[in-house]
């Protein structure tokens, strides 16, 4: 954030002591003692809120209630219904609130819609994302469910996020295999059900060779990211048939920074909306069930429910 | 087969007119003037039957009964059961059977073996395998779904076989989404529920840009297959983490037939047994089931019948 342009004024964690070691090392101006006194103080326009899943919805809201804009990590709830209450304090409110996901703030995404949209892959016919990563098991809340641990919730909502946003269609239905270590999945693979007899698969697991990509094949061409979530100074090469899209390394975290200060100032509109988390949301909903009741899923669209197909 | 060291003995076809034109072009010494024929001439030990799928096992368990072992096109059958009867025929016959799959018989297919096997992969995490590629739709049976047409027949059993031979893994149950024109599915798209919470997903449609990938992530190492159904003279690599391993021509169609042969001469055993024909065959019916009943459907190991999840 130091390099966006915007001030990074104060920190709050856990204790204290946290925030000042934070503070130090990440150059803010002044630490807070806890969340609420860092909401409560006037000359602060916008939080990040990066704690534990569980946290994300309840902290926005009161941040919403102190009058801040709201960047908060992935994923940004526990479920559909929690970003249902989040929406409905945003609109009474006015202010801006993103979900913190940094794959569409590299240029190779903007690319890649424009692809998508200008008709060059044909009909979809194929998609695929996934997200394979090694994290070992510690007393960390990937490993705990109460937290929003898990796969799917870590790894898995960038596939889900960045299909969503690429195929511009609805999921219809979710079927999941997902295998356990403890009480979180480590390792999740989906099926997404997609209008028209079409659909995309996933897959994401805490365990694994590090691997990510994302393909998409058309009646006409075959598309593949293979760094589609891509990372801090990342430069990426997207393939389209036979043509290679070269991309300089950026900072898409610096880059979305910027543009959700510009957002929060109303000078541009918001690249991921809380309709866009919403829908993100249901999809991860109807995966977890799928994977837990053993069985495909069905979304009502629009509702933010599921129920059992 | 002519560079195969055997001998093209005689060709049958739909008339006399068709198979004196291929005979011609393919070098057979004669023709016969149908089917029956062919099978009926004491100087043939094996034939080799590349009919439309619903003609498959029929004419395999003739062949059988003429005492003609029997290298038979992919799929071998409309669905598990009939897999089963042939089964039941071949044991009485002590007749060689084989679907004429090639993946098998490129290198790269015994060096990806080797490499699960050896645990150089570690725990499966994730596995996918894709064939897509273009057919124009015309009067051919791959649009006919009586004669077994359709992308997950024509393509999609590729990726089944590849996947089952590779993960050496029961599929428990499989879920499908499927795109229909006209008669047959232009499109499937499948998740394969494997014991201990593991999966793999497939793709195949008739109609999309031409790609072919198998890959597998274990939680040691990732590998990619760009090429695993290979064709005449294909070279090949694969990927294994930091590791390419190339392959250079061959012909799998040709290694494939020598191989028939040896078998037929009782020197060596099939590499391609009856029983994987019959698990093949029982996941692509459990795909279709899937796809047309609209949910996840379980299968019931070794038995060659599939009930409804």
């Amino acid at each position: 954030m130091r390099a966006s342009g915007q001030t990074l004024t104060a920190v709050a964690a856990r204790s204290g002591q946290r925030a000042a070691a934070y503070a130090a090392v990440e150059g803010f101006e002044r630490t807070e003692p806890d969340y609420q006194s860092l909401l409560d103080a006037p000359d602060i326009d916008a939080v990040y809120i990066g704690l534990t899943t569980d946290a994300h919805v309840p902290w926005s809201i009161r941040a919403l209630g102190a009058g801040k804009h709201v960047l908060c990590e992935k994923p940004l709830a526990m479920n559909a219904g929690e970003v249902g209450q989040l929406m409905a304090v945003q609109q009474r409110t006015g202010l801006q609130v993103m979900e913190a996901f940094i794959h569409p703030f590299h240029p190779q995404f903007d690319f890649v819609r424009e692809v998508v949209a200008s008709g060059r892959l044909g009909e979809l016919r194929a998609a695929n994302a996934v997200f394979l990563s090694r994290f070992e098991a510690a007393d960390n809340f990937r490993w705990n469910r109460e937290h929003g641990g898990g796969a799917l919730f870590d790894l898995g909502c960038y596939c889900v996020s960045a299909l969503l946003l690429l195929l511009e269609q609805p999921v219809v239905w979710a079927d999941a295999q997902q295998e356990f270590l403890g009480e979180v999945d480590v390792t999740t693979t989906g099926l997404l059900g997609l209008p028209g007899g079409r659909a995309a698969t996933l897959a994401c697991s805490l365990q694994a060779a590090t691997v990510q990509q994302l393909s998409m094949t058309g009646s006409a061409a075959h598309l593949v990211m293979p760094h589609p979530f891509s990372s801090i100074d990342s430069s990426a090469t997207v393939t389209v048939g036979e043509h290679h899209e070269h991309f300089a390394p950026v900072n898409p975290y610096q880059r979305m920074v910027v543009h959700f200060a510009a957002a929060a100032r109303g000078e541009v509109p918001l690249k991921l909306s809380l309709a866009h988390s919403l829908a993100q949301a249901q999809v991860l909903d109807a995966l977890f069930r799928a994977g837990a009741g053993g069985q495909r899923t069905w979304l009502v669209a629009g509702s933010g429910t599921t129920h059992e197909g």
